[in-house]
């Protein structure tokens, strides 16, 4: 046990599978590249199921090498690294490509979790989160108030964008990043009903407005700390 | 009255409320799906009956409860919730079917009165809105000068924009909001008039200037409590 | 002179002269509507020259009023109003009709400056374009660069964007409010030109970053204020 | 030494030096009108070489002022210069006449190193980015783990932004500036499949959240200052 705690400790250690990581991030991406994928299928493969291996392994040797289990899975970034190779080994075979493809994907984000720095930040950034929870609860009940007027008036209208609920709040998320509202979105529905500029307008004030109030909590809170 | 305060005051009696509130909203959402509604019609009329006559209930439990029907009615947010169901009892019939069901959804706001941190949330933004008065008389008066030059130069030239005062100011809107202001509003107007670009460009100008001081401001004041 | 001091530093003068500021505005805005201007058109003219008597008066109190001519035109604000009513009496005639419909709006910004609390937010706004100054000369030298450099490579592949170097300039403007800069501007560019994209890469990211910074200054001089 | 050190310290030194940068950027823009450029290509190439000349003889000078070749090249901005004018002369000939143009244009840059403010200002600016290091690599993760993704899923859908891994970095850069990143970038690809959405608004949520938070740690560390 002190063998794996020591081991994983060392800073080499983390150097080569920082190394491998990234070793393995241009290995996926040029995958990405039919003519290059389709000459050197099975390299890809062989380097693929020996990197798999190698992150195995590096696992292992730090689960030994931690006191317990229970104080290894505590930390979520080793839950996180632990779930993102277990299910390089589980869904082998055909029929979860497409899976399999965005699993070995996310192996890339292993260096978030292997490079402190970034860890650090990536924690920071999760720890804005919660102090967002009220007023993304209210931008949610916003939303649906106004997905579901918008589908009642607009559905027949613009069926492609105000067609169902859901079509609904994915044209207001587009509305509200301000992408075509005008040109896109709006104009064809006022050529139908003069009225409808209210509806896009007070949807536009509104939001922008709670959501830069959301971001100026965040700088608030980040320059009192 | 002492039941009916007590029971208004009971933490159980208002998870119940919001929890209506929530399957209020669920309903109002799944009306929206033509084939849902069209299949279990009379179920959503019973159900939103039932609903309505819970939440008059409920409001009549808040206003014997308290002490006295003015120290009721001074809360804006009773007095909204009052109007919101009240509203629903008023408007029965069928010419107003689209008003009812505007108003319907609106219920879903009571989520807001109901929930303490949402209020609490709500008052703190709507408090930011008079320090805004006199940035938004500013950008009033930039807006219609604006509008006034743009239906005087490009009345003819670009109808659908500029044709009228009030069509100027939506089209002014859509520039702030930087959404197809040079591809969709001002090359076909450049392209009859070629010393247009001034307009549009000193528009934005001062016009993401004084909106970005307007934001400052409430940081600034933000910052300050 | 003492009377004319009195009578302009007297609140109902102001408000009557706001009041009047108001109906001009209203009735500049009425004037766009060719079919209620072609009614009313002597009905117009007559109420627009009563108003500019009106104006003109009211200036010549204030400036009986002042304790000297020197004083009065020292303040910045009575020289734009004396400028903006004179240009009322001076450019009578048919030739300039279009100049005198704009200075006729430009009437309404006199709102600002009859308005104390407008005028000193004006004031603050126009306090912050100093210190804009430096950074301002960086923008220019920068835009400058990359018009030359987008005019000497796309001059022929796309005419309409990077024809010319005002051209370039303005299309540039476009770019750096992200307005169709990808799909409007570089698509086209990079279908002939598929080394392009690093033109409009770095200049989006060197320009929103020194803009951004831009910002951040006034928002830091703010504070500090 | 003594008179060349004196000389390239005195402020008229200087003033010239940057008037004639301007002269420079002024031919350099004029250049770029055609019909101006064929009618007066002699004198366009006579003015550019003196111009090369005398920051030829403007640099010796400060060279040879300076206490030691070391000290002189330690100074970025020092080196920046030579580099540029130096430029000018070894890339002579028909062969580089694009790239002699666009160092020619960089030349306009050296009103950067000469005027003190800007010096000073973009000195500021560049000092920000190392405290972005860490932000940035999150970003190269980010979008790179987003480009492999859209590569592998639409690559067929939607060859012209995701066919390559390049093609979709510079896709994504397109979306994460929000220009028409829903009417000209995921509709389309939803009209295919129909779940595709997850994979833009996920891609804006954490991408604009990120980036905002990169530029909240730059407004802080401003502030701190
Ligand atoms: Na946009
Ligand atoms: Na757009």
């Amino acid at each position: 046990r002190q063998k794996c705690a020591r081991l994983s400790d060392h800073p080499g250690f983390t150097s080569i599978i920082i190394g491998l990581i990234l070793l393995n991030a241009v290995l996926i991406g040029l995958e990405t590249y039919t003519y290059i994928y389709e000459e050197f299928i099975t390299w890809f493969f062989i380097a693929d199921q020996i990197l798999l291996w190698i992150f195995t392994i590096e696992i292992l040797i730090r689960l030994i090498g931690s006191r317990s289990l229970k104080l290894f899975f505590k930390e979520p970034w080793n839950m996180f690294d632990f779930i993102i190779v277990a299910s390089g080994h589980l869904l082998v075979g055909g029929h979860y490509v497409t899976v399999l493809r965005i699993l070995r994907v996310l192996r890339v984000l292993r260096a978030i979790s292997t490079i402190p720095s970034l860890r650090k930040m990536v924690n920071a950034l999760l720890m804005t989160i919660p102090s967002m929870g009220t007023i993304m609860l209210l931008l949610t009940i916003f939303f649906y108030i106004y997905a579901v007027i918008g589908t009642t008036l607009y559905k027949e209208i613009a069926p492609e964008f105000f067609g169902t609920l859901h079509a609904s709040l994915l044209s207001l998320f587009q509305v509200v990043t301000l992408e075509s509202w005008a040109s896109g979105v709006m104009r064809p529905i006022l050529a139908e009903d003069p009225t409808s500029w209210w509806f896009f307008v007070t949807f536009i004030l509104i939001g922008t407005f709670v959501i830069f109030n959301l971001f100026v909590g965040v700088i608030v809170s980040n320059v009192e700390e």
